[in-house]
């Protein structure tokens, strides 16, 4: 694990929250973008080396939609950046951790991602992701 | 806001969860520390520029036991790094925020923090914190 590339934030409005994290965090929304395959509409901002993502569902399948129904809105997941996300899952793998997906998929931010099970990490869901060239 | 500072994870058992933590992030903790006037023991991780802090109860009137009885182990808050705590606190109150503490308190890893309220952040509990001198 590099670094954290991002923490996102499940909201029921996007368009609501844009407006609200840009006066918390003092800075614009830079990129909004739909990720088809996951059921979610994204926004992101800029903090330092960091991003924070907001997540709102498109679908009620999405996994935002289950997540805001069973806790309301609040932090999703962390994301890690790796170097090499297939090193990365062998490695947790071999630690005992569950992966949520066998094989990297194709996530928010042009990025290859990962869902590590958060049973096995006290609850938090951890998402490991590389860039993608 | 310049940059998120750390995660604070909240975990019933600090030992247990630093074993945990240590083979998820590669990485072994180097810091850990007592706040008392908070209830809590903490643990922390450098992950690239950020910390991940796990933070465990000593009392049964720690925010984080309450935290605990409620959601369960997961993430807790974020924490953004700040120059001067004192604008960023009056800057947030004429944003409409509501700040959990109206003075900057002594908080772990010779910070001074605040804390503004889920309720106005969607969900997320936001601390900023400033580094002593």
């Amino acid at each position: 694990m590099k670094q954290i590339e991002h923490i996102g934030v499940a909201v029921k409005d996007l368009d609501v929250s844009c407006s609200l994290y840009e006066k918390l965090l003092g800075t614009s929304c830079y990129k909004k973008e739909e990720v088809k395959s996951e059921g979610v509409n994204t926004a992101f901002f800029k903090t330092g080396v960091n991003k924070i993502e907001l997540l709102a569902a498109t679908s009620q399948d999405s996994p935002i939609a289950k997540f805001l129904e069973r806790k309301g809105e609040g932090i999703h997941h962390i994301a890690f950046e790796v170097d090499n996300i297939e090193l990365e899952m062998k490695r947790l793998k071999h630690e005992g951790f569950v992966l949520l997906n066998e094989l990297p998929k194709q996530g928010a931010d042009n990025k290859l991602v990962c869902f590590v099970h958060p049973k096995g990490t006290n609850g938090v869901l951890v998402e490991l992701c590389q860039e993608k060239i």
